[in-house]
């Protein structure tokens, strides 16, 4: 819930200065006092989870969203107050009135959830609680609502053309997706570093247990650690290449949508789950019950991972002329490699986990190993990936080998923008 | 020590990809490794902190720079057979080999110490600290003493004009304005991040405790941590304001040269402080000489984190045509207020540090008032500076204001590029 309502917020904060593309002093003093009330949240979900009968914490927590809803507003009315702020499309626009109200009223659509939230804590906490899930889905609950009021209806309730390119909740409607990349960029780093925390923690010996237990030895006190280094070198390895895997991903992908953000959340929500599992999978005895079950919460959530990324790309094939780059298409050059790729991790998390079914006796030697042999697949997962595709054409069309290469140029004579080299339009 | 360890790594890291600027696979893959055997350096420190007498935490330590040395020749030599990856300076240069060999025998220096560490840690483990602080100042050292070669023996030893763009540690070598924000910007929000941390742990009262002590009521129980939040939100407001100080700087900063980039390095080290500077002003009893201590210790990290920014400033301005816009030069139309911005937290802060002297009874009050009130200090300070700076014209030439205003205007005539409408320049 707290990942969710933070990249909730964090949402917010990408589209309010897609409006608002300049800023000066007072916007950015503004904007931290924002930051700060953000940081806050945490505490009150503390406070919240160990106090679940207290409405203190969800008072709290509303308190804070709906100052947050207010410095956005102001931000919002300071910006239009100042138009050279403002994003071109608006700066240009006649109706930037109509904006700014459209705006306003979809930044306050929280707050006020959150002072009816508030409103009910003293009546039916519980309520509150279900009010608050209803403020992350908000958007979507609205663009359901919306669509099938519109098939209901009929589609006599169009939008004003205009507002559709800002705080429409369109799934489509376009992300930042510079901004993307840095959260993301971000989770993954926090998380790589999180990982290091544990063992700083825990794995440095006591002095004087050193002396007595181990004879002064450092070496072989540190030796009983032995497991939870594999496991921290395995976990790092799959948060590296998790991110590698997106990193790939965004390098091809040329616009983003809001449907591709959320499940950019999604995955980056099992990312956060990750040093979780790597304390897990070390804390139990070797081969207990206990342990199989940790290796085995560890695939799920490493799957779930890679899934998530791969519906990313998915969803921007229905879009593939607007999102992606041709060499990624449906057909383009790379398009086999970027689903190796993608595919790799959940395949392989998936064939772990009933390995350790089957072989339950082995669980973590298999679960450790495979954390260590998939950097090298990803080294040969090119040569791999050809190799497949040769097979495959073997396999499928063996008397037609020629037609189906011919067939193939003309598909990339079609295709002319496929030709430019790759780093020309990256760069 | 960890600090200027990781960011000298970090510099490391952006000189080598100022010579590779574009990745493949291969080359992202050998990175990770590189981020992993990093982020395993603190563990190797916290080693040795715990176990000064043992040698197997430097040996670690060595090991791990070792190998990443290793890495990054590995990338370089990759980068070499792969043209097309390098910076375009270099792959139009004919003198390719020649670069090859400079870059790699410059990455290779600190291996060679740490082997030479390694060695001396079996036979007397003392000078192997002193060696791998030398390593740190390696090429602060190696600069002058080339200079100071330079001016014994005359200038008769003139490097190959073309090796002075990369790898010199010339002070004046650029650095990546980009990364020296992305590194500042991250070390700023993890600060931020790390105070609520401390909050969400130490906090939040014991359920039972609440129902016993406090009669069930959770909002009593939560005053006695009144004056911690009071901490909290001023160290967010005080880390925040710092950032905010940065940021407006490096807007006006064009370039960035390495000693900007060591003045940065020793500003953040000061802001890393805080939060430790944070737990400590609310750990002791109110009016004990150990608060009035901690008081004085923050007042002394946060002078010094707005000193070392100042410096930054002053040593753009000594190469101001290169460094900075023209706004923020000598004599520029923002060059008075930038000096506010800078100035006013070390002045603050050593105002503080006297008045608690001075008062001591009332330390704690005085610096929670000073982290509340700064935020509005900044607000006014534009206005503050133009009041100040028309005082002081009034007050030195008050009776030639006409003059003084044509000789400003002539200047200013003077410096066409200085009237460019400031937005169009940083868009």
């Amino acid at each position: 819930m707290t990942f969710l309502i933070v990249t909730v917020a964090w949402a917010a904060h990408i589209r309010l200065f897609q409006v608002i593309e300049r800023i000066d002093d007072t916007l950015a003093l503004l904007n931290l006092a924002c930051m700060m009330l953000i940081t806050f949240l945490p505490y009150t979900f503390t406070l919240m989870a160990t106090f679940p009968e207290h409405i203190l914490g969800i008072l709290l927590f509303c308190a804070c969203v709906m100052v947050i809803g207010l410095i956005q507003a102001l931000i919002v009315l300071y910006g239009f107050s100042r138009p050279f702020l403002l994003s071109e499309q608006i700066q240009i626009s006649e109706n930037q009135s109509y904006y700014k109200r459209h705006i306003l009223k979809v930044i306050m659509r929280v707050p006020v959830m959150c002072l009816i939230a508030t409103i009910f804590s003293f009546i039916f906490f519980q309520l509150s609680y279900a009010l608050l899930a209803i403020v992350i889905f908000l958007p979507y609950i609205s663009q359901s609502v919306k669509w099938i009021r519109n098939k209901a209806i009929g589609q006599q309730w169009e939008e004003s053309p205009e507002s559709v390119l800002f705080y429409t909740y369109h799934p489509n409607e376009p992300l930042s997706k510079e901004r993307v990349e840095a959260f993301s960029d971000g989770v993954y780093a926090i998380v790589a570093t999180l990982i290091i925390l544990d063992i700083c923690e825990d794995n440095v010996p006591d002095p004087n247990t050193v002396k007595q237990q181990f004879n002064d030895s450092l070496i072989t006190a540190l030796q009983q650690y032995g497991p939870e280094y594999l496991a921290y070198f395995g976990s790092f390895v799959t948060v590296g290449l998790l991110w590698f895997v997106h990193h790939s991903l965004f390098l091809h992908v040329t616009k983003t949508t809001r449907l591709m953000g959320l499940l950019n959340t999604f995955s980056l929500a099992c990312v956060g789950g990750l040093p979780l599992a790597y304390q897990l999978t070390h804390e139990f005895p070797p081969n207990s019950r206990n342990e199989l079950e940790a290796i085995q919460i560890s695939c799920v959530i490493i799957f779930f991972a890679g899934i998530f990324q791969l519906a990313i790309w998915v969803t921007a094939l229905f879009l593939e002329r607007e999102t992606l780059h041709p060499y990624v298409r449906y057909g383009g050059r790379d398009h086999a490699f970027m689903l190796a790729k993608l595919g790799l991790y959940p395949c392989v998390a998936l064939g772990t986990y009933f390995l350790t079914c089957a072989l339950s006796r082995f669980s973590a030697p298999i679960f450790h190993l495979m954390q260590i042999t998939v950097p090298f697949a990803f080294l040969v997962l090119r040569l791999l990936v050809q190799v497949v595709v040769a097979l495959v054409r073997m396999l499928f069309c063996p008397a037609r080998p020629r037609p189906a290469a011919s067939a193939l140029l003309v598909e990339e004579d079609g295709e002319e923008e496929a030709r430019v080299p790759f780093n020309d339009v990256i760069t």
